[in-house]
């Protein structure tokens, strides 16, 4: 096809204006835009997907709770009629700091400034074994693909004659103890408990074993004691075991071992341990080693005038932050509504100002009526009301008006009929085939597959 | 794993009642359920999915109006609370007649009595490039595919230098005037209309043709002449170029010629020309040409006293069909209504009543307050109100009240704000390659791809 090749320049129209070009269209990159002041510049958005993933509800639609259109936006949507706007679905390669280009599957993009908003990626911690065999939950494929593979267990179990392999299909190990780890292990908790023993009598649903493996000594690390320990005690209430202060070593497609020598047999590993920086290679300059470049107080990544990171993909340390800043939502959106205001002033010679997060509060739900808020440091609180707010909270960041909607009636669906409306195994998930151990070859069972 | 293998029987409890297996979850097999008295026979029911799908509105989830859960019903939780009821996800390979069993890919099972509502699939009429390079609008996955494609097509638009790949891009062809192809015709009038030039502003969506193409010489050949010519009055109004009494010919994934030699270069062929029974191998008898098993007035597969066909996958021909029924909806769910009646009241030994088809209408939409509607044969209109019957009446026959629901709000949306909220490409559609023309060796030049 006549497309332009990677290395011809992306069509894009001329302008006067000064070209900002964004890679990334998540919550740092969406809320720059909105507010980027779009008669002073021209934007090219790229992002690999026509649309904006709302993550933190990505567990709902890995537990069949939601679809995804209920959390995706699609990003033409978000700025239609806007002027100077060009959005192009790509995937950035390597950034070309001399000749302020970006190079892309689809072509070479030159820039004037860059607003690198990339986000940030699963980390396996360089495990190829998780990387291959668990169940990531970063992009609207993961969550469908984990939601396939739930249903599918239970569509296998129904089958097993063998115990063990009945028992294999019905455990669950998540590892990270973090809100994503938390929420998944309480929204399985909630199909074990409301939705599955209806769709499958034949099963008995208390052999249903959901483990958490956490490497801290403590749930939701980032969050206080308190909300660490009520979100504990919820989580057993759905009978979830939980091992605090355990790292998962290995797991071969079919047994994950801890590192205390426990072995679970399960299908189905949640990798919710850790995230890194989506950092693109190209520039000469200082990556921190969780992949995030490093940026100064105006989020300018170092040495560089015009270009910028924002959000997961951008460590800004300072006294309160001498890591960086948490890699939360929150941040990305504050970073990117404040350089939005930096550049829109620069050509009034407004002086720039420096980066400080004001944090909020943090949340995480467990199931129903369950949650922990934490509220400006100072309110933490749990139960029907941290839920609700919860709720609150997630409708009012969710970006488009449709979304909310959406969201709100499959939550009140939900709510009132302990039902899980998206059960659905669209494309079955074909997992890649673990290496089976040589056999000794005395050994001649054969096993029925 | 040890789970059965394909020659071991599947694993269902012992149960004194005669086990009926059904094969097929769709508009028959269901309501041959719903009807079934649960106290008199063990029911199986085998479907390679693990949802019902809500087949007539399919375009709607390929023209991004419609997530599949609007339209995919769950089929565990349609039998939630039966008793001696069992569901298998399973593909039947084989009906061994002489022993009373179906052969799967997740083993065999014993039938007392066999029940095939297998439905039918899209017939390409034996041309391999048609089938590998078209889109069939059977399933949810092909929807699914179907946006992906419309999507990425304009994705790739935008980037094209070249006008003639831009046009390529920007064509639709869509074989077959029957109602599913009138009705993703009008679909993809409406996206040109109204949504894709806020979406694609630097596109001339003007360029964005749709061309349909029946063999006949008038559209919706199975409703009136009345019909036929409203609907193809409206389609105008979309500017969807028509073409009947033409044949597509070849498509070699790049250009689409019809049997007078005329072309039309384009990525997407939706094929809507035609379905043939999935009628499924191994049974020692009739087969239609269009692959439907024969069957007599109460359903029953020749020859045999306790395997019946039901819907599409049965040709019950008689004076007023001597083809057999028409392959639609309200055919299988009556067949489905009498074969369950019939086997109920076999005990008390009552008399089987012979199939008898009441034509309740037909119907046809293009889009918004445009539709055609035909009423027990008498009654034709179209418009606004023929509209509202068409949304009325698929609102009643889907099956879960969470679809109803989720359908209404959708439609009220799509309506009022003249969006679709679904184009998400969410699994980016990667078509298999078409082979290139061989060039001549003189012929230097390199095509970028």
């Amino acid at each position: 096809m006549n497309m332009v090749g990677e290395n011809e320049e992306i069509k894009i129209p001329q302008s006067e204006l000064p070209r900002v070009v964004v890679v990334g269209g998540g919550f740092g990159g969406l809320r720059f835009l909105k507010k980027l002041d779009s008669s002073k510049f021209q934007v090219v958005l790229l992002d690999r997907y026509n649309y904006h993933t709302f993550q933190p509800l990505l567990y709902q639609v890995a537990t069949a709770g939601l679809e995804p259109d209920s959390i995706a936006g699609p990003l033409r949507k978000s700025f239609q009629n806007r002027k100077n706007f060009y959005f192009r679905m790509a995937t950035v390669n390597r950034i070309d700091e001399k000749n302020q280009k970006v190079e892309t599957n689809i072509g070479t993009l030159k820039y004037d400034r860059l607003v690198l908003a990339c986000g940030s990626l699963t980390n396996f911690f360089g495990n190829d074994e998780f990387e291959h065999k668990s169940f990531p939950l970063k992009q609207v494929p993961h969550a469908l693909n984990l939601r396939s593979q739930i249903l599918q267990n239970f569509e296998k179990a129904v089958l097993m004659t063998d115990e063990n392999e009945m028992q294999r299909l019905m455990n669950y190990v998540i590892v990270g103890g973090g809100p994503t780890g938390v929420e998944v292990a309480g929204a399985l908790g909630e199909l074990k408990q409301h939705v599955l023993p209806k769709d499958f009598p034949e099963l008995n649903l208390n052999k249903m074993q959901i483990y958490l493996v956490e490497g801290q000594e403590r749930l939701l690390g980032a969050m206080s004691e308190y909300s660490g320990k009520r979100a504990f005690d919820y989580l057993k209430k759905f009978d979830v075991n939980i091992y605090v202060g355990k790292i998962v070593k290995a797991f071969d497609g079919e047994i994950v071992t801890l590192n205390d020598g426990m072995q679970i047999p399960t299908e189905t590993l949640v990798w919710a341990a850790g995230v890194k920086g989506n950092a693109i290679s190209g520039l000469t300059l200082d990556i921190t080693p969780d992949k995030r470049f490093k940026v100064d107080e105006y989020n300018r990544v170092a040495d560089f005038e015009n270009i910028y990171a924002i959000g997961d993909v951008a460590s800004m340390a300072n006294k309160e932050y001498p890591k960086g800043h948490p890699m939360l939502a929150p941040v990305a959106i504050q970073q990117g509504e404040l350089l939005a205001k930096n550049l829109n002033g620069m050509k009034k010679g407004k002086p720039w100002e420096a980066f400080s997060y004001t944090d909020k509060g943090t949340m995480a739900t467990v199931g129903r009526n369950k949650a922990v808020t934490e509220l400006l440091g100072k309110f933490k609180f749990g139960g029907f009301l941290a839920w609700l707010t919860w709720m609150f909270v997630h409708l009012i960041l969710i970006v488009e008006f449709r979304n909310k909607i959406v969201i709100f009636g499959n939550w009140l669906w939900n709510y009132f009929t302990y039902d899980r409306g998206t059960r659905l195994i669209i494309r079955p998930f074909v997992k890649a085939k673990a290496k089976k151990k040589e056999k000794p070859k005395e050994d001649k069972e054969v096993l029925v597959a």
